[in-house]
C-alpha cells in the first residue's frame, strides 16, 4: 500500500472548513452529505488503488521525448481514459458545460488525492482546469462551442503558456509575438519554456492558451493578449484538422515530478501558429488570472498531497521498522514507540492538517463567493478567498517540503535509498514551492494586494474571526488541550500585531516586502492552528473527527504555533538589517 | 565557476574560533599564521579548480558496479591521486605516522573545502580518517606498521562497516560473526549495509574495519569487537597478497551523492573473511567511537560545506538573472535587489557561518583537548568537544539542507533543473542529516549524556561564555548591530531555561527525550547566533572579516534567533502532547 485516501480526515476537515454550512444554507442545490460522502469515498479508491501504484514506476520512467512526441510512463493513457470516463476531469465545472457541477471544495479535496497518489499525473487535469475557466469566462460563443465540452470531458486536455527564458515572475517582458491574420484568427510565434504538459500521448488534441503580444500593443502587461492555440486545427463541424504550427522542442531534466513533461514549446516555425483570441486584445492578463486563480489553491493543494503521502509512509515505515528498546522492554520495538520519532509524526500530521484546513477553507470561501445569495455576502467571500489563496499556496508548498524531508528523516538511512519512495516525496514536493508564482512572490501578494483590500477590513476581520476561535477553546477548557488556548493567543496576537504594522500608513513598501515571507508563515500559523482549535472543538461536540484530532491541534499549538511571536518580532524590527548596507556587503562579496 | 573556496571568511571563523589563541598558547608548535594562510589558500585552490569542476558531472554518472568492481566517475582516481600526493589525506594525522600533524582545526576548514567542492568525493578520505584514528589509538604494532602508513597516505583507502539490515541506530542487534582462526587471526562473516566506498578503484586496497559478535560475546553491545578486514591480504613485507573473502554484492540508488558508491558489503561466501582485531575483544564499541569520534564533526562540516557551495551558486544568479522592477527604476533589475531574494540569501548566509562557527569551535575545542598544557585544560576542553559534536553534527546539517532548499527557491523554475546545480545541492545535503547518527540521535546524545557531563558544569559554564558573549555586544552599542544584543540575550536566557529544565533531577527521561531535537536547534541558534556577534566585534576592532561580518551577525540575531523563545516554550511545556493518549490516537490511525 503506497497510499491510502484518508477520507475521514478529509470529510471532517471540509465539514469544519464549512461545506457542511454552505450546503445546509442551499448554495449547492440538492447535493447531500451523501453524495459528498459517496464521491470522497469514489474518488479516494481511484486514487489509492488506481493511480498510487504507479507512482514509482512514473518517477523511474518519465515522460520521454521521442522525434518531437511525449511519451508519458507506460500506462498512463489508459489511466487518464479510464480517469475521465468516471467524470473526475470536470467535477467542479457547471453542468451545463458538461461537468458535475460540484463545489469547488469537492474539486479541492479530489485533487489532493489525485496529487497525494500521483503528484506527475495530476498535472495534466489541473493544467486542463485553468483552461476551462479561462475558456468557460472569458471565450467566444464559436470557441466555447468548439472546444469547451471536449475539454471539459477531458477529450483534449490544456495548458497554460506563460513563462518565456527573459519572462518568469516578470510577464511585462515577454516577447511571444501575435498578429491578426485578417480572418478573425492571429498567427503566433515565439517560444515558451516550463509548460506542464506542453506535449504528451493522453488525449487528442491539447489546447494551449497562450500569452502573447500584437503589434501595437503597449508595454507592459497592459500589452498582453490571451490566445487559444490547438496542437490541431478543428474543424467548423469540430472534427480534427490540420496540425497546427507548433511543436515541443525539448523537455527539461528534472529533479522531481519526472512522469509530468516540462516542455519548451515553440510556435511559429512555418510562419505562426494559427491561434483564437480569449478575451479582449490586451486585456490577457485578466484572462491569465481566471486561468491561475485555481490553480495556486491547486498546487497549495499539492502541498497537502505530498505531506499526506509522505506522512502515511513514514507512519507505516514507524510501525514495522524495530529498532532500539524503551527502559521498560528489553526487546526492540516498533521505531514509532521512541519520543522523538513521535515528534516527527506528530509534527508530520498536524502541518498536513493545518495546510489542508487553510486550503479547503479557500475553497468553500470560492463557492460562497460564487454561490452565496447576496452581493454582499458574495463579495465579502472573494476578499475572503483573495486573502487566503497566497497563504494556501505558500505555506501549504513549504511545509509540503517540510513533511516530506521528516519523511525521509523516519525511514533513517533507507529514506535516501530511491525504491524506498520517502525521496521522491522530497523531490516531487520542491517544484510546488516554485511554480503557479513562487512562494516569494506569493508573499508579496498577500502583504502587497490582499491585506490593503477594502482597507484591511477583510483581513482585521479575519484576525477577529480568529480571536473568537481562541476564546472558544479558552472558554472549553478542555483539559485534552493542554495549553493549546494560551498558545493560539499568543499566536493570534502575534499575526495581529504583524497586521497592524504592514498596514501602517507610514510603512514603507520596501519595508513591508523584507517581512512578507516571515508574514505569510506566521499568518499559516495562527490561522492553520485555529483551524485545528476548531477542528478538535467539533470533534470533542462528536461531530465526528475522533480523539486524534484534539491531540493534533494541542501539538499544533504547543510545538509548531510557538514560533509565531518570533516571527512578529522579525516582521517588525527586521527591515534594516536587510535594506542596509552593511547587508549589501555581505551580498556583494561572493 | 561552480564553487570559489571562501578562504577569507574560513580564515577568519578559525580566528574566531580559536585557532589564533591556540597557537599563541604553543600547542601547534612551530605553526605560524602564514602557513595556516598558505595551507587555507592552497586547499582552496585544488578544491576550486581541480574538485568542483567534476561535480555536476559525477552526479551524472555516478559510481557503478560491473562483475563485482564499483567503476567511479571518469577522472576520479587520477584526481585522488594526485589530491594524496599533495598531501590532503594526512592532514592532521600525526608527523610520526606520515601525517602533516597540522590541528583538527584546519582539518576541519580543509574538509569544508573538499566537501563544497564535491562532496560525493570527499567521502572516501573521510571515512579513511576514521579508520586512521582507530587504528592510531587501539591497533597493535603489528597492524600499524602494516597497514597505517599507506592509509595515512591515502594509497589505501578505510571503511566503516557498522549497518546491518537489522541493526541501524541500534549496533546491539548486529550479527556479523567472528571466530578466533587459532592463528591469531579472525574469521568474518555477515553482510553489512550503507558502507560508504565500500569498493572502489580509487586506491589499490581497502581497509575495512568492521563491528563483529564473537561466539562467546555478551549480548547486546559490550559483545561487539572491532575487526581490521583488508580487501586484499597484506604479507608480512607490506606487499600485497590474495584477495580476501569478501565481496561487493550491489550499490544502492541514492537521492544523491551519486559519486559515492553505498555498497552492500557481504563476507565469508567461502568460510570467513581474514581479519584481524583492534583494541581487545568485546571492546569493539570504544574503538568504534574513536573511529566516528571526528566523522560526526566531519559531517557537520557537510552541512556548513553544502550550504556555503548553494549560497554562492545562488548569490552569483541573484546577480546575473534580472527580473521585475523597483519602483525607483524602470529596467528590469537583478533579482538580488529584490527584498525577499535578498532576505533568502542573507538567510543563507548568516545560517552557514553560524554552523561552520560552531563546527571550527568544536574543532578548535579537540586541539585543546588533544594539546592543551595541563590535565585539567585538556579535560574541560574535552567536554566542550563533546558538548558542541552533536549540536555541530546536527545543526549543520539541518541547515545544510536548508540553505540548499533555498538556493533552488532563488534559482525559480531554474532550480528545479538538474543542469543548472541546485537540485544536487539539495538532495546531496540530504544523506548528511541520516548518516553517522540521525539528528534525532544526536539529540538524544546531548540532552542524554552530553548535557549530564560533570553534573551540568559544562554546560552551564558554556552558556556564561555565551551570556559574556552577550554582554560584550550590548556594552559595545554599535549602530550596525541594531537589536542583535537583544534578540542574543533573549536566545541564551531561553537556552539557559531549557536546559535547567533538562538538567532537573525530578525530569523524566521521556519528557526530555520530547525536546530533545527542538533543544539542539535553541542551542544551534544561541551559539551561533553569539558566535557571529564576537565575529562582528573582531571586524569592529579590525582584526578582520570586513563589514558583512556586522550584517550578517545582526541578521541572525534578529531574523533567525528570534526563534528561540518559542523552542524554550516547546521544550519545556511539550512533552505531554506527545506522550499522552491522544497522540497514540494520531499516530496509530493510519
Amino acid at each position: 500500500m503506497t497510499y491510502r485516501a484518508p477520507v475521514a480526515d478529509i470529510a471532517f476537515a471540509l465539514q469544519v472548513a464549512g461545506l457542511d454550512r454552505n450546503i445546509a444554507e442551499g448554495l449547492h442545490g440538492e447535493l447531500s452529505d451523501d453524495l459528498v460522502k459517496a464521491v470522497l469515498e469514489e474518488a479516494g479508491r481511484f486514487a489509492s488503488e488506481e493511480l498510487a501504484p504507479g507512482n514509482h514506476q512514473g518517477d523511474v520512467t518519465g515522460s520521454r521525448l521521442s522525434d518531437g512526441r511525449v511519451i508519458t510512463p507506460e500506462g498512463w493513457p489508459d489511466l487518464y481514459r479510464r480517469w475521465c470516463e468516471a467524470g473526475w476531469n470536470g467535477v467542479m465545472a457547471p453542468e451545463e458545460i458538461g461537468g458535475q457541477g460540484l463545489p469547488v471544495a469537492l474539486w479541492a479535496a479530489t485533487s489532493e488525492m489525485w496529487a497525494s497518489a500521483n503528484m506527475a499525473f495530476s498535472l495534466a487535469p489541473m493544467l486542463t482546469q485553468g483552461a476551462i475557466e479561462a475558456l468557460h469566462v472569458h471565450g467566444s460563443e464559436t470557441l466555447k462551442r468548439l472546444y469547451l465540452e471536449k475539454i471539459v470531458s477531458g477529450e483534449w486536455t490544456g495548458t497554460m503558456n506563460l513563462t518565456e527564458p527573459q519572462a518568469g515572475s516578470d510577464l511585462a517582458a515577454l516577447r511571444t509575438r501575435a498578429k491578426r491574420a485578417g480572418d478573425g484568427s492571429y498567427r503566433i510565434t515565439g517560444q515558451k519554456i516550463f509548460i506542464t504538459f506542453g506535449e504528451h500521448d493522453l488525449a487528442g488534441n491539447i489546447i494551449h492558451m497562450v500569452l502573447a503580444r500584437l503589434p501595437d500593443a503597449p508595454q507592459g502587461t497592459r500589452g498582453i493578449s490571451l490566445f487559444l492555440v490547438p496542437k490541431i486545427l478543428v474543424n467548423e463541424d469540430g472534427s480534427l484538422g490540420a496540425a497546427n504550427d507548433l511543436r515541443c522542442h525539448s523537455i527539461e531534466h528534472k529533479m522531481g515530478i519526472h512522469g509530468s513533461p516540462t516542455c519548451t514549446m515553440v510556435y511559429g516555425d512555418h510562419g505562426g501558429a494559427t491561434g483564437f483570441l480569449v478575451g479582449e486584445e490586451n486585456k490577457g492578463l485578466a484572462c491569465m488570472f481566471t486561468m491561475m486563480n485555481n490553480a495556486r489553491l491547486g498546487v497549495g493543494l499539492q502541498g497537502v498531497a505530498i505531506a499526506e503521502a509522505a506522512r502515511q509512509k513514514a507512519l507505516r515505515y514507524a510501525h514495522e521498522r524495530t529498532q532500539g528498546r524503551l527502559p521498560s522492554d528489553p526487546d526492540m520495538v516498533p521505531i514509532v514507540s521512541h519520543p522523538d520519532v513521535k515528534h516527527m509524526l506528530m509534527a508530520m500530521r498536524a502541518w498536513t492538517a493545518a495546510a489542508r484546513a487553510i486550503c479547503y477553507r479557500t475553497a468553500t470561501a470560492l463557492d460562497r463567493a460564487h454561490l452565496a445569495g447576496s452581493e454582499a455576502e458574495r463579495r465579502t467571500a472573494q476578499e475572503l478567498a483573495n486573502l487566503l489563496t497566497p497563504v494556501a499556496k505558500a505555506f501549504s508548498t513549504d511545509i509540503g517540503t517540510e513533511v516530506a524531508s521528516l519523511g525521509v528523516q523516519v525511514h533513517g538511512g533507507m529514506g535516501f535509498i530511491e525504491e524506498t519512495g520517502a525521496a521522491q516525496f522530497y523531490r516531487d514536493a520542491r517544484i510546488a514551492q516554485i511554480y503557479e508564482g513562487t512562494n516569494g512572490i506569493q508573499a508579496i501578494d498577500l502583504v502587497g494586494r490582499k491585506l490593503p483590500q477594502s482597507g484591511g477590513r477583510c483581513v482585521r476581520d479575519f484576525i477577529d474571526s480568529l480571536k473568537a476561535s481562541v476564546d472558544e477553546i479558552r472558554a472549553a477548557n478542555a483539559p485534552g488541550f493542554g495549553r493549546a488556548g494560551e498558545r493560539l493567543d499568543a499566536a493570534v496576537t502575534a499575526l495581529g500585531t504583524a497586521t497592524e504594522w504592514m498596514l501602517a500608513a507610514e510603512r514603507m513598501d520596501e519595508e513591508r516586502l523584507v517581512g512578507a515571507t516571515a508574514y505569510l508563515r506566521l499568518f499559516g500559523l495562527a490561522a492553520g492552528g485555529c483551524a485545528l482549535g476548531q477542528g478538535a472543538l467539533a470533534a470533542g461536540r462528536g461531530e465526528g473527527g475522533g480523539a486524534a484530532h484534539l491531540a493534533i491541534a494541542r501539538f499544533f499549538a504547543e510545538h509548531l504555533a510557538v514560533g509565531a511571536a518570533g516571527l512578529a518580532v522579525a516582521i517588525t524590527n527586521g527591515a534594516a538589517a536587510v535594506t542596509g548596507a552593511g547587508a549589501d556587503a555581505a551580498l556583494t562579496d561572493i
